[in-house]
């Protein structure tokens, strides 16, 4: 890979050959200890049907950012590991958001559900459904240490990457429990929706995967304090722009239903800027029909006019561009080798305009 | 701790004070972001309220028996490891069989759902219960990787373990989605139901822990399969005795319901012998009532015949007995430090013969 002219696609091709090498020992090889074939197939096929890949990317940008040269393969297993988490984080998102679809095919545990109905009755089905894949979530973290390089750190990485894993675990599962113990309740609270993006965005999309990477180049505390000055409000318009989507986004690019966010009552900022902004009339309807679990179209398009007509939506694209503006701006002063500059400047234009 | 007159009361301690010091500064110091202090609590709460850790004290158990001699507190960390990593296996097991009560107590699910029942009709707060719970899980195995002392391990010792913890963890798994598909479909194949008992119990619970010790103190491979030949055997013994007290063990001591398990139709050795034995009569009352939801205290005391009846019981109880002398065989024959064989001893004897 030419550090001079880096091409995101061929980080991307390159994590995925680690991620397909990995799988096919784990998974043809017999190693794994009498695992049913569908649960194979449904992870392989979970992880290869889609997916940005952002988490991997960043981690090697991060790498070059911090001036990274030699020993690419360890990057790139550290890379591949985040998605492999990754596919934990999602696996499990999706069992607790009872989501029905995820890159635009069904759920796993609704998958699983399906595959295991025979001579069971719906509500037995829908829970191993679920049971199983969490199950399989588990696996993929358990797995996602297995491809970290470890025994092939020096003792220097080690003690510089391990507490950075961690601490993006850890704020990860944080900021999922604050949103899922937020949800179905919401409120204009937009203390709380940013907290959410904090965590489960802006630090663990963004800013621990440049970190990890940069950290594995051996960065010392100024290029990952610049990192941080780039990912924070990245991360932060990424999760806005996905709030956005995830309510007036089309099925057919996003690969999830439009409609779940507000049937779930997700605390979002957009909804709190909403409800902060709406006079009486619009907050009762906002009451009434966000988190109904039989909210239909029509009801989710009056939601969405609401949204609208508050000035809400306006609010939230402003949020996004001034966060873009912030830190591409960091780019400009930061001394971050050309190459990851660029790149890193097209990730932050893809992540903030994107339609899917 | 002195290795001539081993006292596992002093382990459990000392494995205990890791586990308070590592979660005193998860918890206490603001570390944790934002993590409601309920889950704080939750989690503090599960791993304190009980629980052997035999895990751990296999884990040096297998140190000392490979002549570990330095470094002690390597191994406790490794040890508290195992337990976080437990913790996390027992809080999915117990959404995954929809389990009431663990260690006595309300299981963490129960308890998170009727702490969030305000405002939430139950099946929401049942389902926000287990959502929270699988969190706190994740956390746990999260957790378990920060206590792992990896930093602090020469490289030689990273690329000895490190492949047991991910065998063990990829067993632990595997074997639970065995057990988590065979439930409520019970058959007379004990081949299957002995398959759960390896991976789950004989090799997760047993052989890893020691295993893990063992290769921190430098084993070589003869002291791994000697330690393996007392493992297999009494992981066995162990998880049989687990599913005779899950039967015929009294809930005062065992902390656990024993109508559970037949309610739920595990597909148990005991129940496999029974479904084996049966005449005609006999198997039609074991597939009416084994798995039924509505099964009752009379109906659990009429399997409980029949699994008398048929010798079911007492041929589980042979096997118990033939598994626990053959890993004592072992002993006499491996060449253990004195004080490790006398340890291991009292454990496969604690093991066997427990009635809780």
């Amino acid at each position: 890979m030419d550090t001079a002219t880096l091409d995101l696609r061929d980080v991307r091709h390159a994590v995925d050959a680690v991620l397909e090498g990995f799988l096919a020992e784990k998974l043809d090889t017999g190693s794994v200890c009498h695992l049913p074939s569908e649960a194979r197939q449904a992870l392989h096929g979970f992880l290869f049907i889609g997916g940005k890949r952002l988490r991997p990317l960043l981690c090697v940008l991060g790498w070059h950012a911090a001036g990274g040269r030699e020993e690419l393969a360890l990057v790139l297993h550290a890379a591949a590991s985040l998605e492999m988490f990754h596919t934990f984080a999602l696996i499990h998102d999706d069992v607790m958001d009872c989501s029905a679809t995820r890159r635009g095919r069904p759920t796993l545990h609704r998958m699983l559900a399906e595959l295991h109905h025979e001579g069971r009755s719906p509500a037995q089905a829908e829970h191993l459904g679920s049971s199983t894949a969490v199950l399989l979530g588990d696996l993929a973290l358990a797995w996602s240490d297995e491809l970290f390089p470890a025994a092939r750190l020096t003792a220097a990485q080690l003690s510089a990457v391990l507490p950075i894993v961690g601490s993006m675990r850890t704020e990860l599962m944080c900021g999922q429990y604050l949103d899922v113990v937020a949800a179905g309740q919401p409120t204009s609270d937009t203390e709380r929706a940013m907290a959410i993006v904090h965590y489960k965005t802006a630090k663990y999309t963004v800013e621990r995967p440049l970190h990890i990477g940069a950290a594995l180049a051996g960065a010392d505390p100024d290029v990952l304090a610049s990192l941080s000055a780039f990912a924070l409000p990245i991360g932060e318009a990424f999760q806005l722009r996905d709030d956005l989507l995830g309510v007036f986004g089309a099925l057919g690019t996003t690969g999830k239903s439009c409609t779940e966010d507000l049937r779930d009552a997700r605390h979002t900022v957009l909804l709190a800027h909403g409800l902060q902004r709406a006079d009486d009339g619009q907050r009762q309807v906002l009451e009434r029909l966000v988190g109904d679990p039989g909210l239909d179209e029509d009801g989710a398009a009056r939601i969405r006019d609401i949204l609208i007509a508050t000035g809400a939506r306006d609010s939230v694209e402003r949020m996004i561009t001034s966060r873009r503006d912030q830190a591409l701006g960091l780019l400009d002063k930061a001394s971050f080798p050309a190459a990851a500059t660029d790149a890193l400047r097209q990730i932050a234009h893809d992540t903030t305009t994107r339609d899917a």
